[in-house]
């Protein structure tokens, strides 16, 4: 499963958030003509992105949509709830927080930690701002792998050294910087600014219409 | 230039990131292996990057910073300033204009709207938070054409249809939806969710005790 290109890893999201639209609907089965077209995807290319993963259609049947929804759960690791701690409880990682569909079933904010003295102690949604000091710590009695880096650029490469050292294994980064790790530690960066650059080149061509599927324009880092 | 790979419009953003961070440093000139060795890329993939945009390369000299971070930021359309507004002036909407490096010199924010009527009138940085029905009109005469949205995911696709009918070409959405628009409308999504998702996907395979039953694995590996 190492090989699965990133795109596809991307486009299992979709499917998912999509068959989740379509189990509200009250549907029990879907072809991958009607989830392709849902998403603006050919039949071929949503059979060839969920075969990376198995076989899940069934013959004269299409797809079940509960079954299905919870293969693509588990294939993402959304079956089971991670623990994760935020580092930065500034306006970004408050709002990130806040963000309804941000933190799904599937993640659970187990700890807020930041650097900033005068924040310590206060509250942040159901938790207490922790110091950085109780990092290691904490990480360790609840066993947690995965955190959020939501500080200035500056600091972020010293605090994902950190979070490496307390054994996190793997990082969103919402901070604007090029940040270096081992290679067995997983680092998914979301440079906002990036986002935004990658719209000022499509309206400067004056051309969007080869933009590309957002799966793969968001796959890059 | 319209057949460039989204990737490659990726990684020109951060190749303009690194090169700032060069130029900070005062280097004047920058080989390709430099740049390439500074982000994790090799040189030939650097030198085949730019390429796509043109010859910048100096023989015995490599690159000059200076014209290189001048010339990239014409290829992606940031060496002037685009008028943005924003659509959803609650948390998210609050978090991502204070959040240091999102709107860069590159992108102003020239108007802030919102659907709550409870919302509009208060301040948002410099600005006053505007009714919707207030948009067509400043949009006209301020000749915006890039738009982002902040909104719940069930009203995305009705401010997009009418930030389209506004003159909008090129929107960056952060709501977590499957938004359709017409071919000739950019439409760049930034779901949070997603970018979570990737990291448990990655963490799930890291973890040899959440391996895949033997049928599932097989059509895989």
């Amino acid at each position: 499963m190492q090989d699965i290109p990133g795109p596809a890893v991307y486009r299992i999201s979709f499917y998912l958030r999509q068959l989740e639209t379509f189990q509200r609907a009250e549907h029990e089965t879907i072809s991958s003509k009607q989830l392709g077209k849902a998403l603006g995807y050919t039949d071929a290319q949503v059979r060839k992105d969920l075969t990376y993963f198995g076989q899940f259609g069934h013959p004269g049947v299409g797809y079940r949509v509960d079954e299905l929804i919870g293969r693509l759960k588990k294939i993402l690791g959304t079956d089971r709830v991670w623990p994760v701690i935020l580092v930065g409880a500034g306006n970004l990682g408050r709002a990130l927080m806040s963000y309804k569909g941000f933190l799904r079933k599937g993640f659970q904010l187990s700890a807020v930690f930041d650097a900033d003295a005068a924040k310590i102690g206060r509250r942040f949604g159901d938790l207490e701002i922790e110091p950085m000091e109780n990092l290691p710590r904490i990480v360790g009695q609840l066993q947690i792998r995965m955190a959020i880096i939501a500080v200035t650029p500056e600091a972020a490469q010293g605090v994902l050294d950190f979070l490496i050292e307390a054994g996190i294994r793997g990082v969103l980064n919402f901070s604007p910087a090029n940040l270096k790790s081992p290679s067995d530690i997983f680092v998914q960066s979301v440079d906002l600014a990036v986002q935004l650059e990658q719209l000022s080149f499509r309206m400067s061509l004056g051309d969007p219409s080869d933009a590309l599927p957002q799966d793969e324009s968001r796959s890059v880092r």
